[in-house]
């Protein structure tokens, strides 16, 4: 099937074809390229919310219950759901995707998982393809939800319109790191099992942090919305707090500059992926191979190698 | 300053040279390249050790531990250290650091920190770089200490004869995500804080992962070491460990592979974030952003500019 036929069956919200494209686009090469560039006419029309935050935080779950609110208000849903995995078992080191199942069967909902494992560097070009692809089958929302560790993982989120970071009381001390990158991409947080001890020093600290930023009273003021996703509560909070972001948005058309800048961060990892595998075809891996002996025994420089790689490169592909 | 003269200064152990050295390398441009070609004619002879973790597992009172047992030894130590930096302040995140002073003022240590912020893609190249420069310059042990979170730190630390983890019994849970990568790199374990609960399950839980794993009666078995670094207990223990692990690389000549594969991946980077650099120069950038509005207001896709780009990246290098 020629790339124009599938990327029509997905306009349509062919389920199976859809499924397949996401295969294409994921095993990029020319095919994949060539529809995404058809997929791309219908892209624009979805409403994307990232999730992220630390592994056990619950983000499986509110988008499992918000995905269940999405869908009474008579909404198709599109989720990307990236799972760190287990370098023994190859399979998902958190067993919450599982509990996802409630809503994988609903027509209105189309759930792909993505692995982190072995592709690193590609991953956040895949998953934002497929969120694409999503968008061009005509769903009202795609979510795209990954755990926060890696740049890799924070690109995927910052892909989307709206992105929430969920942390729970424990997190604390354990994301000190990550939270370098969380608090600077969140639209807003989601401090999720907040009956547990702890919950009001997290959200003080939070706040602590948020207050420090260089704001006025024009700025974006990142909410913190309280829940126990586990039993539904504050899933109606969470929507009313992505619908103030967009609205925000909107009023201030901030939506514009957004997606420049993820276009073009966007445009760069294309360009580089795709020069990526060009270099490192069959044949770059075997002249590269050959040339190391050069390093190993004779002390010439990584440097010396690189030069030659590239000066091959682009004389070959004149 | 030629770069053979700053060369020269490097191998003479010249500090106020080394520190300018890894300036240079650090803000990689062509004086950068040239100077690393020439300092790679002496790197070889420092043995290396990557130390990784989540934060607070205490890497940094380790590095500072092991280092004063090096230097009771008179061995000679290069120090490099990755920390993440606040995104507020602009400073490191953890207040580790500070108690390096003990061994910074050292005239047989020469400590270089490294921030992570603002670095992605480069970082682990210009560690390594700097660790190039540190062995050049004739130190017997070259440390490259940072925190176990993202490809590029963990990156760093496989660019070692010897790679550390560093746990602790409360990392359990937290570091799930994590130890998707750290416990493939391991050379072996450092349990640091064990006198506190949970540390004989965080041992058994290990030592289950581990066993797990393919092996026979021939392959490396990583050891679990106790200590409790702040009161200098089982230091000594690592240092055997790391012998052990040395020893048994070279009896089984496995160093040769290993390096192999490090130079493999550092020829790859290296030819890649230069590409990205010819790539993205001023003009890059500039026609870059030109083409942003076809994107955003045409529907045009981002894969058509990606191909843009490239053919004019190829035909402008002729």
């Amino acid at each position: 099937m020629q790339p124009q036929e599938i990327a029509q069956k997905v306009f349509n919200n062919d389920r199976r074809k859809i499924a397949r494209a996401i295969s294409i686009v994921e095993d990029y090469n020319n095919e994949g390229a060539e529809l995404l560039k058809q997929i791309y006419t219908k892209v624009g029309k979805a409403y994307r919310i990232g999730i992220t935050g630390p592994p056990g935080a619950g983000k499986s779950t509110i988008t499992n219950q918000l995905t269940k609110l999405f869908l009474s208000q008579g909404k198709r849903i599109g989720i990307i759901a990236v799972d760190p995995t287990s370098p023994f078992t190859g399979g998902a080191l958190l067993g919450d995707r599982i509990r996802m199942n409630e809503i994988g069967h609903d027509s209105d909902v189309f759930i792909r998982s993505m692995a982190t494992r072995g592709s690193f560097g590609g991953l956040s070009k895949k998953a934002i393809d497929a969120a694409d692809v999503l968008d061009a089958a005509g769903n009202d929302y795609v979510i795209m939800e990954t755990v926060g560790v890696g740049q890799s993982e924070l690109d995927i989120v910052q892909a989307s319109d709206t992105t929430i970071v969920v942390l729970v009381p424990e997190s604390g001390d354990s994301v000190q790191a990550m939270k370098a990158g969380l608090m600077e991409i969140a639209d807003f947080f989601v401090l999720n099992k907040s009956d547990r001890p702890g919950a009001d020093q997290a959200i003080a600290s939070l706040q602590t942090n948020l207050m420090m930023r260089d704001h006025d009273e024009k700025s974006w003021m990142p909410g913190i919305i309280k829940t126990i996703a586990s039993e539904n509560k504050g899933i109606i909070e969470i929507n009313n707090e992505i619908e103030r972001h967009r609205e925000f948005m909107q009023r201030n058309n901030l939506f514009i500059p957004k997606r420049e800048l993820q276009t073009k961060k966007r445009i760069k990892e294309i360009v580089e992926n795709t020069i990526r595998e060009k270099l490192w075809s069959e044949s770059g891996e075997k002249s590269l191979s050959l040339s190391l002996e050069k390093v190993i025994l004779g002390n010439l420089s990584p440097y010396h190698i690189a030069e030659e790689i590239i000066d091959d490169f682009i004389k070959k592909k004149t």
